[in-house]
């Protein structure tokens, strides 16, 4: 969908003549009341669910709970995926046009941030004539989007699911995005935003800002079990650049799948959107204050092993709630496999988001 | 030192001709029983103790602890720093010349071991006459050194003390040295190793490797309590690439600072000994079968925040020493500075070494 109408960003700058690239499964319903917002998180897209016809292995990056059927059930609800401005799938970002220049904006697209993201869905919800969601729902960074929404359009939300996330980054976090960021910029192929124009790609910052990516993303435990110290073959190499660890193999393999795909000016723009985001900021630190905007009801959800956004996170939010008496339920599932597990499809956690949004589709019936 | 003699090295390859450069603090007695060896980790070397007359900031890097009057007491003890070989601070390395071609090894310096660094301790130990150590002593990568001694040569240590160690490298461990390994190699100014020749550094892949490096040093407690999210000025700059909040600053200062003076084939084949050192190997992962030839004395020292070697590293230790009812002493110290917290002089940790060498100092008195 094209907008014409500039979109003011908090930075100041705006984004004129930009476009999103948007996905909806299921049918909205006459009242129009069971939409569900799906946010996405640094990688991922407008592709939420499904498969695209004779492409295989092009299931959306949570298929396994989006679908007829299964927790969110889209014979019950009208669910839409947007690629967020600044991203690499479609949408206005750093590899598109710019109508100023002429040329792919590179590193002159401008840093957006969750609110920005939450004003242009709010658009684009405008346009689909949707006045408010049945649900905000999103993991991670996704799930931040869905707290933001619950802040900047409080009538237009009744439920809030913020699944994985944190009402801001811990400094270790910020370090890890940091790191990667240097990389990045770092690699001589990146040329100072602008590789597009010399043809190339900054693949050596981006496959090691990725490798660190995925060690933030898994637990040690989960690490350990699927990988420990199993080697490539029984003797030593005796070789500081031979792979002689699987669990070096697998890192080398995500790097370089990555690096392929996946946009630098991208990856600082949404690393940099995770380091900003922070409600409490204009509260002087008060997360409590922060929330006091809040009317949606709401459903977090941590993990145990994710040391990520741990779940001590999503309580600093739930207490935040409980001191406005909103409605909010916390589930902490016991699960092992770190931030990842809010992709993957623990029976527990999956059990926990049907049984709500069972009871969201009894409002919307 | 230098040694004429080849040192066979675990790899097959073998290191001819070789100089250790070492320290020594206090004297040895007349019964040669009172020496102590320092076993450095990834970045110190044979410096320990002392500064170094007419410059200032020289102190050795374990200072706090080791000197007249201070837990290991050099009145009571003649301590030793061994620069062990393939570092950068003066012993046989990388750096220096390989007497095969007359140019620096770069690149082809054999990969070392924690037992081959042990090996050429226990050499110099011989070239000055000590048949016996009193306490083999070290922290993280110093500490597994500390563990070696134990097992190739436990009729020449009395004491083994291994500080926030590890009996080897979980996935995790070795995924960041891993990471930091890519920075390095794929920076275009590494040039297979062999930099020194194009006159340059590979400072890009140092700094990134140096910035994870720090991660997994500091506790999360600790990195949040000493950053935060503490910014640089008041305002967002809204950049990808400025400087906004202290901890990018820190991290990035640590990595320039550490870029222009450490060795990139030192790190790689470092973090290569740490990824290899796994005495438990060669007995089918028992490690209670691995210290079985242990006969020394043992203290093993961990720090509860310490998430690059935690605690539980530590006890799967003491669980095989007293599988075999060696002598063993076991002190996790609740420390917030993670692992890091080695290097520092928290008064219980220190309390525990000072006893610890007290009781020593009274078998060698």
């Amino acid at each position: 969908m094209h907008f014409a109408q500039p979109l003011a960003l908090r930075s100041g700058a705006q984004l004129r003549d930009y476009t999103l690239v948007y996905e909806t499964y299921g049918a909205l319903n006459a009242a129009r009341s069971n939409a569900v917002l799906v946010c996405h998180a640094l990688n991922a897209s407008h592709h939420v669910a499904g498969t695209y016809e004779g492409q295989d292995k092009s299931e959306g990056w949570w298929d396994n709970l989006v679908g007829p059927g299964k927790p969110l059930d889209t014979n019950r609800f009208f669910v839409i995926g947007v690629n967020n401005p600044g991203s690499c799938f479609g949408s206005t970002g750093p590899m598109q046009t710019n109508p100023d220049t002429g040329l792919p904006y590179g590193a002159d697209f401008p840093v957006v941030t969750v609110e920005d993201w939450v004003d242009a869905q709010a658009r684009l919800l405008d346009a689909l004539g949707i006045a408010q969601l049945a649900a905000a729902l999103g993991g991670s960074l996704g799930g931040m989007q869905a707290l933001s929404w619950s802040l900047r359009y409080p009538e237009r939300l009744r439920h809030c699911i913020a699944v994985a996330t944190a009402p801001n980054l811990s400094a270790q976090n910020i370090a890890f995005n940091e790191v990667a960021r240097r990389a990045i910029v770092t690699d001589p192929e990146f040329f100072e935003g602008h590789f597009y124009a010399h043809d190339t790609l900054p693949r050596r910052g981006l496959r090691v800002a990725r490798m660190i990516g995925h060690i933030t993303y898994l637990s040690d435990d989960a690490m350990e079990a699927k990988f420990g110290r199993e080697m490539r073959s029984t003797g030593l190499a005796y070789s500081t650049q031979a792979i002689e660890f699987e669990i070096e193999s697998y890192l080398r393999h995500q790097g370089d799948k990555f690096s392929e795909y996946f946009d630098a000016n991208t990856y600082l723009l949404i690393t940099r959107a995770l380091d900003y985001f922070d409600p409490a900021r204009e509260f002087g630190g008060d997360l409590t204050a922060a929330f006091a905007a809040a009317k949606a009801s709401f459903l977090l959800v941590s993990f145990t092993t994710d040391w990520r956004f741990a779940p001590q996170r999503s309580r600093e939010i739930v207490k935040a709630l409980v001191d406005h008496k909103r409605d909010v339920s916390y589930a902490e599932i016991d699960a092992p496999h770190g931030h990842d597990a809010f992709l993957l499809d623990d029976p527990r956690y999956h059990s926990v988001l049907r049984a709500y949004f069972d009871n969201i589709a009894k409002e919307v019936s």
